[in-house]
């Protein structure tokens, strides 16, 4: 074999099984609250045909792509999204699809970006969306779903960020801006909380807006009040027993993307300063595209490894997320089957145990194994205990050690 | 926009909800039984290197493998199966990774097959291997999880079928074939069940072996006995409580790939024709090809799709696969609140439940919603019930209607 240099590519990643845990530990707490309202698994394929996806990100998406031509010719892309596949799957399933469809999707996204901290090639996207229903209810259930996952994660001091695109239609002296302008204006006010109001009005100035116009727009956005479909929303919220503390209107939350019609929302965590843990919004002209008609829809998007990230640095994860729970030794080959024994009784009594598999090995490896691996408990069967009819339960963490009996070990290990 | 053909590409699928509920329902299964074991997840990226995998499967593999140049001039290629992956990670990770290293790993993989029935060029792989421990237990608890998984999928009759390599080693009048000639013999007795006697002897003969030698490699696979390898592992199986009739040693079982060295597993369910639904083995000079040195390794590999299919076939999916419970219905803009609460009492009882969300639509409406959703119940609060401070519930599938109190709607759910 030539030599091969053994690596990953920049910007993918392997996740060996401490990782990988906190991952499944995440999605499992999300899909869960996803399915308590009443949402659906989608799944789509990693690989569409190139057109599909071409020229729905932007010039940007376009290059950031990964696309080629496979091996019967055809130009093919990775998933960039899950947004244009959905769009895809609900013009070309009209048939089989009831409307409101309301589906989550969980599944890797390939971009080719410049990798910095927090950004990769090859990363996971947590999405929810109701298609096919335009009502500050449906609005509303995003809400109450992104309250209800953070709460789940274990998140206490966070905030969903509430506007409305509407409040974002600039007026200046009672003439409303041209679209194009419009959005210049919404990509600078986006950047508010990064560069303060005076970066705000230099780039709007930049963009071509007088000094005067620039700080009518920031003024506007700083006076706005709710708007009326904002206040159904709220109402909805309150009925749904959403917590006050955990959304907020927003007036200068702005999100760049281009095409979100209705209201917009972001998450942000006290003590968690990289930026907002997920965004989302309403989007009427978007999932419509293949079908050839306008199909509203409302939805958001978990930033997943920032969850990971800040649930890391908050301490947010369980203190044991072995999926291991006990150790089961081998004392010697002729005790051996007492080991099994009692390997099998725990996995009954639906207790993830691993068995050492070896037939004759020095306790002290084996223990350095099971701390090695982050198993918290090890049993150990020697002599005594095989007269006694007992088992020695050590917990690594803890440091701690008790004789006790099957029955007594079960009830220890599945508390 | 230009006209666009809305399409996935072939070989590769859309799972929609009902599909991708079936998925996850095996997938959490085979997690489950793989955890009780001890075995943990590991991920790795769908890119590689190119030269990671290039030439590990045989030109018929790299001919099948999904490669290009990425935007950074790279050579990569799409996750082909796990195994090499898994052999990368262990020589990548030699600190950080204790052995035994007992995995398991869930993710898509891609060919560019020629796509037939049950063949896709993006499927799902799960894979379970003990990395780095040559031991009859280990092999015998790949057996143990085989056994439980397929216990736990409702499948009844079926087999795990279990060879020795050993056994195939072909000896004619006292002299083993060359490495060369012994793989050409194994590939033919791999196709025994298929082709029949004459269809092996055929093969050998035009491979280049002389009728008696045909018959004479015949003769040896049919007369074997386990070797002793075979018989500590079949003596370990019952140790672990291991059914018999679900284990079976099968001297005519080959598997046509070149690089097992050990005992050789296949599943045959009873019913279910189209073929095994897994396979695998002992490995143990592949594991370590990019650590340069060998490592000893045994594992299995689910055959998913086929499982999905043999699962419909046999009805082995349980009746209401539904994610959601209930569909709590709006009588009226008024009484819209009452459902409300219903709908968030449901929801704290941990039941999955979907609420209307459109203000004002006939219940007619509503009910055909659940219906073709396929979800099973559906909770009516008009005024009477209001008045009477209970809810109809109505099963879609066994056509019953029952006024209830709430605690009584909870308990008849969540049963």
């Amino acid at each position: 074999m030539n030599k091969i240099t053994v690596q990953t590519l920049k910007g993918f990643r392997d996740f060996l099984p401490v990782q990988a845990r906190k991952r499944q530990y995440v999605v499992n707490i999300l899909k869960n609250v996803f399915e308590s309202f009443g949402f659906e698994p989608l799944e789509t394929p990693a690989l569409e045909y190139e057109e599909i996806l071409l020229g729905k990100y932007g010039e940007e998406g376009d290059k950031l792509m990964y696309r080629f031509t496979d091996n019967g010719d055809r130009r093919v892309a990775l998933r960039y999204d899950q947004t244009v596949p959905l769009a895809r799957v609900v013009a070309q399933y009209q048939n089989e699809i009831t409307l409101p469809f309301k589906r989550y999707q969980v599944q890797p996204v390939w971009r080719a970006e410049n990798t910095q901290k927090g950004r990769f090639r090859e990363f996971l996207q947590c999405d929810i969306d109701t298609v096919g229903l335009d009502s500050s209810y449906a609005d509303a259930e995003i809400i109450a779903i992104i309250v209800k996952s953070f709460n789940q994660l274990g998140f206490k001091d966070f905030k969903v960020l509430v506007n409305d695109r509407e409040n974002l239609r600039f007026k200046l002296d009672g003439i409303e801006l041209s679209p194009d302008q419009n959005i210049l204006a919404i990509r600078a006010v986006d950047k508010l909380k990064k560069i303060g109001k005076e970066g705000v009005i230099k780039e709007l100035t930049e963009k071509g807006f007088d000094t005067t116009r620039a700080e009518q727009i920031l003024q506007t956005v700083e006076t706005t009040a709710p708007t009326p479909r904002l206040k159904d929303i709220f109402s909805a919220l309150e009925e749904l027993g959403v917590p006050k503390e955990n959304y907020e209107f927003s007036p200068t939350l702005a999100r760049g993307l281009d095409y979100y019609t209705g209201i917009i929302l972001e998450v942000e965590v006290e003590g968690y300063s990289v930026g907002s843990l997920g965004g989302g919004g309403r989007y009427d002209k978007l999932i419509g595209m293949f079908a050839g008609k306008d199909i509203p829809a409302v939805g958001f998007a978990f930033g997943f490894d920032r969850i990971i990230e800040a649930m890391e640095e908050l301490n947010l994860f369980p203190e044991n997320l072995a999926v291991t729970q006990v150790l089961v030794t081998v004392f010697s080959m002729e005790l051996g089957e007492k080991s099994v024994q009692t390997a099998l009784s725990l996995r009954s009594a639906g207790i993830n145990t691993e068995m050492w598999l070896y037939a004759d090995t020095k306790l002290e490896k084996q223990l350095k194994y099971a701390d090695q691996k982050g198993i918290p408990n090890v049993v150990i069967i020697g002599p005594e205990e095989v007269e006694s009819n007992k088992v020695v339960l050590k917990n690594l963490a803890h440091r701690t050690q008790d004789t006790v009996t099957l029955d007594e070990l079960i009830a220890k290990l599945a508390s």
